[in-house]
């Protein structure tokens, strides 16, 4: 679609736009007329002939106006009326500001809203949302009153407080915006289509986000993942602790909760999640100045140890090695610096050194291949010149493109060597460790992002096993299957999985021993026990067919005797699986709400609740993604030669997880299923244990009615 | 010791007073003249008559003075001279802001320094030091040039940066200080004697501690333990990734680095431990103003629905609970709050809140008793006027003693509303997560201040230990012990612990059988061998002679085949140990550089690796102590019913941990053990495998000599 009315109209009309002091329309009116918007503005209003020396007109028609851009605030039942209206004029981007939709007919006014602007070929933000703000065409369309400086940054918000907020405090942070969107409660332009329009903006170089769920995951993940090849995307995901886990009965589904899932996407895509608002500016505040962020070996350039020291802790506290400081750079500063520098990363220079010391350290860790990036840190000392080393710091810049960051730690003595650096691109900062971490975060999310670029998402489906799974058991059941259901599911996509028997006698038992070739094991059958171990109701490695009529016997007698209310059906049989060394494995799938199918590997068996070892991704997956979950949990360290077990085969296991990915497309019903534990041996894998739970097939997953967004919270103007 | 030299000098000599513009003196002399300092200043250098407008001695004598407080920045040779001069005029604190005794005859100048120091009966601080400042006597006794404003907060610095940067940035930051001390390279004034200092200062509220490690680790703990009992005490360590690790032999060791026994202090004591410079702005601001912060249940009141989510998200992340709202909260607020106001916690009183709403939703949480504190956000809207906010914040402050924190989320439309919060005491913040990190962090070490206060640290030393470990084994051995020696050691402080015992015939092998009268063990005996079940030399649970004469043959053979190059000296014996329901837990015992002798406990067995699942406390031990040491654990899920298991007896376990507490203490030359696996089982405990390592009993473990001090990188000035 063409963005052009939002990002650059040359008429906006007002709809409600008023003499009352306090109404959002007034505001909008105020700040596109007093921030020196240059085009043409319509103030729409039956009640006045004219507002704030504007004619006003009851409707664009009856002005026989025609803007590009429309916002309205008016009530909520009037709204359709006025997206007629831009219709009839050809206006086809709108901003919802009206409130109040629910107490309006509820849901319905929604629907209507939707169709309304659907029919009349309209897009509009909102409603229940703060606006569009577009500094460099000084166009304040929101009813806040701040406008930011132009810059590169463009943010995509689910709070209008963030938006003001962030607009307001702007200039005092350094950071320049190309657009500031609140989403308000989507109805129609959701987080893919601000996405799309941040990306085709030319003016915007760095993407920020803040959001707190969508609803459509998929739409989502793609317009970020495309995104983030465009360029960098900063996420501020917020209501990480509040949603999610305990709505799930598996324990797969209660270890992930949505924002664990919403992490693993955002990790994927290559963006850079930040957790809290000073993050989001901090890492803008980088990727603003220095978008050709790439490497992680970061040189530190300091005047005070113990800032040196801080830093060097915070890019540990963030998983990155203090790159070495080569000998070759060692042998051409010692002559110059002072006796007592560091001689290694951080470059202590000690406290006396001059904007002649910072230029030798600097040019030294420029020049040198072993550094990507360099962080000049200054403590203000008697024998400090900030302003001096601010221009030693810009010249640097004019001869390299390696990113510098800058830190001078302190207040109104090195506040004018700050604002100088500011102005002239360079990223600055109040405190070390914000440098660092906004460094850091960035880094790894770059690289992520070109993974996600040479990696293949996913293979072509693997459409037997939908074959095999149907083949198995046609109808499906629904429901929490029995335990035999699930291994007869799990067994028949290709896993292996000992699928018990039920044999109502002991010569049936015989039958079943003899044709497993192996030994068994044996457990009562009985709807109403369920912990058979606590009643005597196991029994393992059974291995000639003398034990199991023994066995089967006894079991019944021991049984029927501990537990006389509960009906016995039999025993049923089993191969004894006896892998050497061990380890025990989670893999589970479950539905979010938002992303649909997910997929979790971890560590199983009793360490799922000690480790909360749960690496999820999104399904499909292809083999590379398959790989990277086996390598990102804590239980990957046990995979390899560990002690004197021998390894696991890998690649076999990002296999298996590759078809429980297909199993999951073969059952679009599937609703959570667990298997704990798969035992993991170098001699192969075996499910051991499986649940499954499968949806009514009719039945929809996800929400598709707007009755459902205020419930989920899409309510988001503040 | 008296302080008042340091606090309230009525007289200074400033030793090496200069007219070279650039000389620590010379910055020293002009701040003190510059800043107003109301007392006598004398300017001590031979070389002048007269410093700006000074009169200059060749000495104190020579004047016929006496200052209450020397400062010498003089070089190092001359420092002693100095010394004498103030002993001889009755000058008895000092500050040695002179660098480069390493350099002047090494070590031996650290030892003479001290020397005359002790002999002259002169406390001082430094060598290699900033120096002190003490704004209420408008005292800037160091060569930076900032005098930060007046206030509750003493920093105790082991960086002169971090000195300089934060009286520089204090008055922007809103922080005031009641002192500031550069410690350098603690010769004599170490952490300890600054941390009595602070303590006995009427005017310091908060005490911030910057450190990068401490030699004298029980005098440290003991001066923090004492301080946090009577004012909040803020600890910055810095280095915490870079030591350690490395050096320690043993699975603890490598575990605990030393940074991990360092909080275990900070936590122990109850000190707020933060990790960067942020956040010991953020809680010093936070406890300057609102010292009687207890209670971990917050309110949070704003206008803007992200900001809230943003403050819950971070409450979450540090481990607080969000407090819920009181229906009766709820009632009062309904009929006076806008309509669509969320009815609980965070209070989102929505975008048109105006002054007179935040005052009745502030007024609720001040009222409720189900908050102990209360945290207004607002984010700058069209209708939000911050002064009115502010002024209502102000006059429920003067209502109510309970903490009310603030963050206005943006730039100058809400700077003149905080800056006259600041001025009037309240704790102000720019950014929510400031806020909210800073009262989680300072609630839990209050917490764990007012828990170490009640708790009895250690009990008396069980004597009976040391006269049964040294009847066990007598001499004691040194260096790594033999599997035997160990167990023998750990089994006669009491811990059940398997003994094995060489049987060199199948006979002998028969007896110990016999008088074990329990299924044994039986393990190949070659010092050539380690791993012995690889190479079949293993054989569990022997419950007949026959048995055991059987495997005694056979592996003895089996063995001898496999390899044919090692001496094999015949079978070990041991019972064999079946609990039930067994948990793999570790206790070790290593020794810290500073703090000597630390206890670790943790999950076991190939859970070590894939936990790292520590928790520490130095030694000795107390009861409470090691219950809260296991409850710290992720294994502590473990121990209780734990799916069909029994519990664990956890109070028997603390009592074993007590016992390692004793056994360590019995042995003052044990430098490393190991009892891992410790199988804890509903049946009780036993040690399965463990490591000891006995330095020499002369060996000193601490370093006790001048010489050392640079090499543990305590040369700190920068």
């Amino acid at each position: 679609m063409s963005f052009s009315g939002f990002l650059d109209p040359h008429a906006i009309a007002i709809y409600g736009a008023s003499e009352r002091q306090n109404s959002p329309a007034a505001h909008v009116l105020r700040n596109l007329k007093g921030q020196g918007f240059p085009g043409q503005i319509f103030a729409i209003n039956p009640k006045y002939q004219q507002i704030a020396g504007l004619p006003c007109y009851p409707s664009q028609v009856a002005g026989r106006l025609a803007a590009d851009l429309a916002v309205i605030a008016i009530p909520p039942r009037f709204v359709p009326t006025a997206l007629q209206d831009c219709e009839a004029v050809g206006t086809r981007s709108a901003i919802v500001i009206s409130a109040g939709f629910e107490d309006d007919h509820g849901s319905a006014s929604y629907t209507r809203l939707a169709a309304t602007a659907k029919t009349a070929g309209i897009r509009f933000l909102g409603p229940n949302c703060l606006g569009l703000i577009r500094p460099s065409k000084r166009l304040n369309a929101t009813f806040q009153p701040a406008l930011p400086p132009t810059g590169g940054l463009a943010l995509i918000s689910q709070s209008g407080a963030i938006c003001s907020g962030l607009s307001d405090m702007a200039e005092t942070e350094g950071l320049g915006f190309s657009l500031m969107m609140s989403l308000g409660n989507s109805v129609d332009f959701g987080m893919g289509d601000a996405l799309e329009m941040a990306v085709a903006d030319t003016e915007t170089k760095v993407i920020l986000i803040y959001v707190e769920g969508v609803r459509d995951g998929a739409r989502f993940r793609a317009a970020l993942a495309n995104a983030c090849q465009r360029k960098p995307v900063i996420v501020l995901k917020a209501g990480r602790h509040a949603d999610g886990a305990a709505a799930a009965t598996t324990h797969t589904g209660a270890l992930i909760g949505s924002d664990r899932v919403f992490s693993s996407v955002l990790a994927d895509c290559g963006a850079v999640q930040v957790s809290t608002l000073g993050e989001m500016i901090e890492t803008a505040r980088l990727l603003n100045t220095a978008p050709n962020l790439f490497g992680d070996r970061l040189a530190i350039v300091t005047n005070g140890g113990g800032v040196g020291v801080l830093s060097a802790d915070r890019l540990a506290d963030r998983g990155l090695a203090l790159a070495e400081l080569p000998k070759t750079a060692i042998d051409t500063l010692n002559p110059v610096l002072s006796t007592n520098w560091s001689r290694r990363n951080p470059l202590d220079i000690v406290g006396d050194a001059g904007a002649q010391d910072y230029q030798v350290a600097i040019d030294a860790c420029i020049e040198s291949t072993a550094f990507d990036a360099v962080l000049v840190l200054l403590s203000p000392q008697s024998m400090t010149a900030p302003e001096l080393v601010a221009d030693t710091i810009l010249s640097a810049k004019q001869r390299s493109s390696k990113p510098i960051m800058t830190c001078f730690v302190g207040g109104p003595s090195v506040a004018s060597a700050r604002a100088k650096l500011r102005r002239q691109g360079i990223a600055d900062f109040t405190l070390p460790e914000h440098a660092v971490q906004a460094y850091a975060q960035t880094v790894q999310a770059m690289r992520a992002a070109q993974n996600s670029r040479s990696a293949t998402l996913f293979e072509d489906k693997n459409t037997s096993i939908t074959h095999r799974v149907l083949d198995a058991m046609s109808p499906l059941p629904s429901g929490m299957l029995s335990d035999t259901q699930s291994r007869q599911l799990i067994s028949a996509a290709g896993i292996r999985c000992p699928v018990p028997s039920l044999a109502e006698t002991a010569d049936e038992a015989v039958r079943l021993f003899q044709d497993l070739d192996s030994a068994i094991v044996m457990k009562i059958a009985s709807p109403d026990i369920s912990h058979k171990s606590e009643v005597d109701g196991v029994r393992l490695n059974l291995q000639s067919e003398e034990d199991v009529v023994t066995a089967f016997h006894d079991m019944l007698l021991r049984v029927g005797n501990l537990r006389p209310d509960a009906t016995l059906s039999g025993v049923t049989v089993e191969p004894m699986i006896t892998l050497p060394d061990a380890r025990e494995l989670l893999i589970g799938v479950s539905q979010d709400p938002a992303f649909g199918p997910v997929l979790s590997f971890g560590a199983g068996g009793t360490l799922v609740e000690l480790l909360d070892d749960v690496a999820t991704a999104t399904l499909p997956i292809g083999f590379e993604q398959a790989q990277r979950l086996v390598a990102d949990t804590k239980i990957a360290k046990l995979l390899g030669p560990f002690r004197n077990w021998q390894p696991v085969n890998v690649d076999e296991l990002a296999k298996l997880l590759l078809t429980v990915s297909d199993f999951a497309r073969a059952l679009p019903n599937l609703e959570e299923m667990d298997i704990n534990p798969l035992i993991a041996s170098p001699q192969g894998f075996c499910a051991v244990d499986a649940r499954i739970r499968l949806s009514q097939p009719d039945l929809p997953l996800l929400p598709t009615d707007a009755s459902e967004l205020h419930q989920l919270g899409y309510n988001n103007q503040g």
